[in-house]
């Protein structure tokens, strides 16, 4: 018997191989290999099985989590899996848990900021996770402001070790995954107070629990920060909080790479420069870039292939009512999200040659590019995880009721990923930094210092400045170039509106707070243009498959033209085009969407999902929606009994009317 | 001892009497009298306790819920509360249950539908909850197009009976609330068939499980259909599915005020004119409408607190860091949301007046206004609840990271909140319908019609095509004339630019499909200056108490410039105002800020949400906000051991390398 497949007549319609453009989105046929049989080992595997998440408490959930942990720790052992297979099989968990920290946070600055010495001594440990560690930074009462921590880390010059404390209650670390209930270590960010003085914010290594029996050790006081946003989502982290009362350890658990506390208590600078610590970050927010096109694309599959499905209205002489995805309001606002994961899905993938790029420079001591690629690698962060999250929850509208029900995916998902505008730089946090970037570089061009990398097209100011876009037809919005300078124009005159702003005040501080917010507005569009450009450049490159190139063509211009129509208002006020051309833009963004249409589920089925990774009976690959929610409801723990648990005590007396009778 | 009070300095700033500001909020002084009493009533009465209930698994959740419902029965025949003093309890009790539907769809259904001789028989039992109904509408394949539900309930001569009977598994109804395992009885709408034809979907009495067990009676398939968005939340409410297999009813169980069937099996109209419908829809979508500014309310309320309590960055000198709320990106997305819950709450009270007009209207036989108010209700219902559900989750980002906790209140009010943009007439259907009157109205222009109510100006249509907006400096956008020709110009505009892209078009119907992205937004347009326009009426009203009205003055000029900032594109490219204007609007906006800055804390205070209401840490009234969220986080349930569950299992035996030996 045939499998059963509810889209495949929308399948069918495609006019690419779906084959070649599941390469295209892996990034190489050797990752889309190790991605398609990681995602398939775990969707395998009954113990990886989340389909029933939502319905645990949260000591259930935590356990399944500790389980899948050292299950997965098992099945690495076990199949030999190679670092990138492990990496990947991890992802594919889908369930954050205290191993993402120990391996994504712990290791790294231990990696990052200790000496070779230290690295001898903790790393085996770690990598064996004999020991289990975490990221203790931020705090009760600071988060964004490292130098704000209040953590001290005292030198005893008496006993040769660091005193270290909580001061205060808004000193209590806050939020460290796998803080709260596993780790037997962190590294602890507190400030270094030596010979009379406080040195500012550093790590130390310190043990939080005995190794024997995982209780406490003394003057540690640790625990779970409690319940989350969502059902199941991140509950399944055990994100802490811990208080120190006078913890002592040893000098020689400070990481000591970039600066060094001596026996007698001297603070000492090593000449490793400290420029070092951005490569690390544009690695970790090219990652967070990259995992913001998976969210996205997974919530884009769910809305897509069940926006498909289900109809509603439009029915002529009593025939089925029209797919929901044909109507342009739908269209509308699911293709540019659509357009929005390959975007982000490429620009990740150039974030990967910005980090090759950057690192082998910090290692020739070339500094120079560094303010671009920090401004450029915060602001990526924070725009593809502010638009994700956005995305995910328009999805979850996009799927009408019963996109509400956790069994679509979609509020898990949402839950699940909105902590990565947060974490890892504030989104608005970030975006003031880009702005300050953005202004210092205006203000260097009358010195002639020419922008590189991203930035360069602010070179090209006064040109920008003045240019006037030559759409006379809808169609002309199809070239890049004029949809490039478009944006490039956009972005150059809001970043000089700013900068005349700020010279209209007293200090450049009190301007710059003053104007933040059009200074976001400008940052936001100087990103845009950073994703618009990349996407562009990626179809210069070669794409081999039937039709490919094509799909990828009108995506882009998808991207661009929503985007342009989004923020109609920045677009006109600066000049740049005028409202005839905006309304052309939008006629021809119609057009698109109609030569995405047919080509939508097949666009979905490239990100090659598994329906486990999607953990959506709205979206499952063969479309079969009613049957799977009918036979998901049944699963309700409310539905374990006939007649609910209380009724004996809370519905039958009303209906009987026992209350009134005993008033009387 | 004073109590503590961390705002004491933020109240004091306030320009304006708080307690008169409070009436202004309730709508009069008895209003405020009844809501405030009945949420003390609630807040002081441990059955009523909130702050556990995302820890709670489902069925403990759904015991609860059933516990406080009948306990909130109870107290009102205790207390001898009035049918308004009961409404007010239930909205303070703050949790979704059978209840909200029995008194609010099955009663009111029965109430407009039922003949007198109905109502006499169902009422009195229903008002007793002697039977308990729900309003069994939505199907699972079928949601917003009524007109295509399958459950079918054939006429039988031979018995006078209908049979209610679902076809097919998409007929199953599905997520009306308390259908899943409390009511004995819904009002299932079914498609009426006698005599051999369909007479489309009519309401009908069915009883769905024995009076005396519980249990369903036979034919009845019921269930709860499983998991829904977060914790705690709407989880508390047993959203039901429900089939049936050739139901019996008797003939006099369908709803015949309108249309009866004879013993005989014939299909007879009565003379009922079918507007009065529209009656009660505008009813439910005011109260729609009010609930939304109370939700929005109560997450500015947190948001704004807890950006006074918390500091960050800007510390001089070592002192404290900036309180969040002095940063002008904060401001710039807090204050409009601020000035939004006011907005939302008087557009709600003149709709109160609107249901009013309209029932004395409809009383008279005059449907003269009925398309005007339908499409206003419809638009407004649309726009405050998409505003709302949008600024919830916008105030727990303004909280950062300690948003995410669910203990801040925000998690589990965006979640409960959402449905509302859904139910009760989908969102984008809604502004569609809206789209499709103004098509209408102007259209009709021509032919002399002149346009009523909230669509008068459309009458004004040619002056407003070309007037031109006088500001030349940043206050002349304090000038209510001023803002309200340039909403007027604006939608008007925005209108007529979709009537000419529609005349293009071979049929009106394509070209409604194929431009109904842009109808879309010109209903918003003209929804957005409806409430406007009824912010300004208010403020035309006699206002007392120091400084209050200068208060409102200032939200509503907040609320329009905030709107047409971020709608600039629509105003630009409509030539409604200048780009040079926009900037001055931003400018203004700005200045408005500040004023609105020392007084924002005594304007949430206004809302007069006790902390239960409130159920947020962040948000509590005396702003001791770290010292509660280090107590709520030792009753995590993970906190109950200091050791957690599984660690024998999963966590000892990879820290002791167990699963590593194994493998050698």
């Amino acid at each position: 018997m045939e499998p059963l497949d509810y889209h495949a007549e929308e399948r069918s319609k495609a006019s690419f191989d779906v084959e070649e453009m599941k390469i295209v989105w892996a990034g190489s046929r050797h990752a889309f290999e190790i991605s398609d049989r990681a995602a398939r080992l775990v969707a395998s595997d009954p113990v990886f099985r989340k389909d029933n998440r939502t319905m645990l408490s949260r000591k259930e959930l935590f356990k399944d989590t500790l389980r899948k942990t050292a299950h997965a720790v098992k099945r690495t052992i076990e199949l030999n899996l190679s670092e990138e297979e492990t990496h990947t099989l991890w992802f594919y968990v889908d369930q954050p848990a205290y191993a993402n920290l120990h391996w994504g946070m712990f290791i790294p600055a231990i990696e990052g900021q200790g000496t070779e010495e230290q690295k001898q001594k903790w790393l085996p440990m770690a990598h064996n996770m004999q020991i289990i560690g975490c990221y203790a930074q931020t705090e009760l009462g600071h988060g964004s402001n490292v130098q704000g921590l209040e953590t001290t880390a005292t030198f005893d010059p008496q006993t040769d070790e660091f005193v270290i404390h909580s001061p205060t209650l808004t000193s209590s670390k806050w939020w460290p995954g796998g803080l709260g209930k596993v780790s037997t270590h962190a590294v602890v960010y507190a400030r270094l107070r030596t010979d009379g003085q406080d040195y500012g914010v550093h790590g130390f290594i310190v043990q939080l629990r005995s190794l024997d029996d995982h209780s406490p050790l003394p003057g540690i006081t640790v625990g779970d920060i409690g319940m989350k946003f969502g059902s199941g989502a991140y509950n399944s982290m055990d994100n802490g909080l811990l208080r120190f009362d006078h913890v002592r350890i040893p000098r020689n658990q400070m990481l000591m790479r970039l600066s060094q506390v001596t026996r007698e208590g001297k603070y000492v600078q090593s000449d490793v420069p400290r420029q070092l610590v951005y490569g690390t970050m544009v690695y970790v927010r090219q990652i967070i870039v990259s995992e913001a096109s998976c969210a996205l694309s997974r919530a884009v599959c769910i809305a897509t292939r069940y926006s498909a499905v289900r109809r509603q209205f439009g029915s002529e002489n009593g025939g089925p009512e029209t797919q929901v995805i044909n109507y342009k309001t739908q269209q509308s606002r699911l293709f540019p999200l659509l357009a929005s994961a390959y975007a982000f899905r490429f620009v990740g993938e150039w974030m990967k040659w910005l980090y090759t790029d950057v690192s082998k420079r910090l290692q020739a001591n070339d500094f120079s590019t560094l303010p671009e690629v920090h401004a450029c690698a915060a602001g990526l962060k924070s725009i593809t995880t502010s638009a994700t999250a956005d995305a995910i929850e328009e999805c979850r509208k996009l799927c009408g009721g019963h996109g509400y029900l956790s069994c679509s995916g979609l509020p898990e998902l949402f839950a699940v990923y909105i902590p990565n505008c947060t974490y890892e730089g504030d989104n608005i946090v970030m975006l003031l930094q880009v702005a300050r970037f953005l202004m210092k570089t205006i203000s260097r061009l009358v010195s002639g210092k020419m922008p590189v990398g991203t930035a360069a097209y602010l070179g090209r100011v006064e040109h920008l400045m003045q240019c006037h876009c030559e759409v006379q037809r809808a169609e002309d919005w199809l070239k890049h170039s004029i949809i490039l300078e478009a944006f490039e124009a956009r972005s150059a005159r809001m970043s000089v509106a700013c900068a005349e702003s700020l010279s209209r005040f007293s200090t450049p501080e009190e301007g710059f707070g003053e104007i933040s917010a059009d200074l976001v507005e400008a940052a936001v569009a100087h990103c845009q243009l950073i994703i618009v450009s990349k996407f562009i450049e990626k179809l210069q490159q070669d794409i081999p498959g039937k039709g490919v190139k094509t799909q990828l063509e009108n995506l882009c211009n998808v991207y661009a033209l929503s985007l342009l129509h989004k923020h109609l208002g920045h677009f006109l006020s600066t000049g740049c085009i005028t409202p005839k051309q905006g309304a052309l833009a939008n006629e021809q963004l119609r057009s698109l969407y109609s030569q995405v249409r047919p080509n939508a589920i097949a666009l979905v089925d490239a990100f090659n999902h598994t329906d486990h990774y999607l953990g959506s009976v709205l979206g499952c690959y063969d479309g079969n929606v009613y049957q799977k929610l009918y036979e998901e409801a049944w699963k309700s723990p409310l539905n374990d009994t006939v007649v609910p648990d209380g009724y004996d005590e809370y519905i039958r007396p009303l209906l009987k009317q026992h209350f009134r009778t005993a008033r009387l």
